[in-house]
């Protein structure tokens, strides 16, 4: 398994600025959430990457790439027909080969020194197959995430068999379907917005489209069934990843880049200034 | 006295974007940095804005305003010729009459329930005479900020008739020039981007302009020639401003809105969750 291409989803018409926010990167230069993305994809060894949007937000989007811009196609989801049907418009640049897939509006940072994508192709290449990433998730959260139920496989690594995957369920359907030996009580395995998959994908969606063909279409029931199907896996990196659409999403995002950086102490310094300005 | 007119500066070309950077305001709604400015004064009794832009900015302005778009014109300043000629761009909106004014990048955050804007705009009235908000700011911090020399007047208040102005003094020029009597060693009284003025800072600002035709204008100087001609005073108000751009500007801000609003506690909480995910 060889993953040179990425697949970057972010046509959902309520969150077409997220991936255009600034953001104080590791090294104290100020990117776009995109920016940071394809870059944490290249340093995992991508070369092509294609990012689907709405339609008209090409040019604002191309303007946000940064330098990586020339190795960086567009495919538009003309109609908004869910996130599902946002992974179906990469088809055509994804083709046949296995391909990273990252959503739009998570911002993944390592806890070590190796990045969160590369982690997950590493485990993706070594196992050859699909990998999702995930991470344990407190049941309050899971009404924002996909998650996963399974076994452990890994002997000494966090990775585990799909058995089942639903969207956004509810904490007692996920307590019925989705526990995971070994992880902390009322934790579950939440996905990343991380994925190493390849063609089998699409043919499931496409599946769940003809069975369907009004709905918005989600990615969960097509993993849901991937599982079903073949041998795909699930791995908790090394890292955490903050959803910058979430209620201060881009203000924790922008915390923990920092505390992962180069300007770790004088951010700490502030913090702590601020914090003695404002007691309660 | 009566303050009923705001003027907010927003034409800097290096900073054009910032003002319209959203932020979460303290009752858990995003808000574009303008639209909190514009609230700020709005709940301190101001009923007419004009914004400074750059030519071309309006519409993009008029958008982030929120709900007091109709009371609020603009004025553009036709060439980059410097802060205080900004400010002179909007002579016809404030006529005669004292207005407060604000800059468009620095986001004030009150420490008690009563705005910074608010307990400003009281003292110039209890005093009827021109005040500028000021914040006691660390010495390495003079290179962003302008600067106040001048002596405690206020009794029990952090009241400060003004001697003299410096736009960005270094150290060694403040400790010359702008010591404080009773202000902690290392602290200078900076600007913290908000004034209540009237029609004399813009006929002072004209002089300076006709003494120096090609020269950006700077605001500074023709507040120090406005403390030689007439007693001008500085307050310490009580809260921070915090100056989006400046590096994690936009991060303290936020964080400092968020500590001030409904949202301290769960952002407390995750902030302590991020920083125990985070250790060195």
């Amino acid at each position: 398994m060889n993953i040179r291409k990425a697949l970057i989803t972010a046509a959902n018409p309520q969150q077409r600025q997220l991936p255009l926010q600034i953001l104080i990167g590791s090294q104290g230069e100020p990117k776009s959430a995109l920016q940071l993305l394809l870059e944490e994809a290249a340093g995992a060894g991508i070369e092509e990457f294609c990012v689907v949007v709405c339609p008209g937000d090409e040019p604002a989007y191309a303007e946000a790439c940064g330098p990586l811009r020339t190795r960086v196609r567009f495919a538009e989801q003309r109609e908004p027909r869910g996130y599902g049907h946002a992974v179906l418009s990469g088809r055509e640049f994804c083709g046949d080969t296995p391909f990273l897939h990252l959503v739009g509006d998570h911002i993944p940072v390592a806890t070590g020194p190796v990045s969160c994508a590369r982690q997950l192709i590493d485990i993706a290449v070594a196992q050859n197959t699909p990998v999702s990433a995930v991470q344990p998730t407190r049941e309050n959260l899971l009404t924002s995430f996909g998650a996963v139920g399974g076994k452990l496989v890994g002997g000494d690594l966090p990775l585990y068999q799909v058995e089942a995957v639903l969207e956004k369920p509810t904490p007692t359907v996920a307590e019925q379907e989705l526990l995971v030996p070994g992880l902390r009580a009322g934790f579950f395995l939440c996905f990343f917005g991380m994925h190493v998959l390849d063609a089998d994908i699409f043919s499931l969606l496409d599946q769940q489209l003809a069975a369907a063909p009004g709905r918005r279409l989600s990615l969960s029931p097509a993993l849901h069934a991937l599982a079903a199907r073949r041998r795909y896996l699930a791995f908790a990196v090394a890292g955490q990843r903050y959803d910058i659409g979430a209620p201060y999403g881009l203000l924790f995002a922008q915390f923990a880049l920092a505390l992962a950086g180069r300007d770790r102490d004088p951010v700490l310094t502030q913090l702590v200034e601020l914090l003695a300005q404002r007691p309660r």
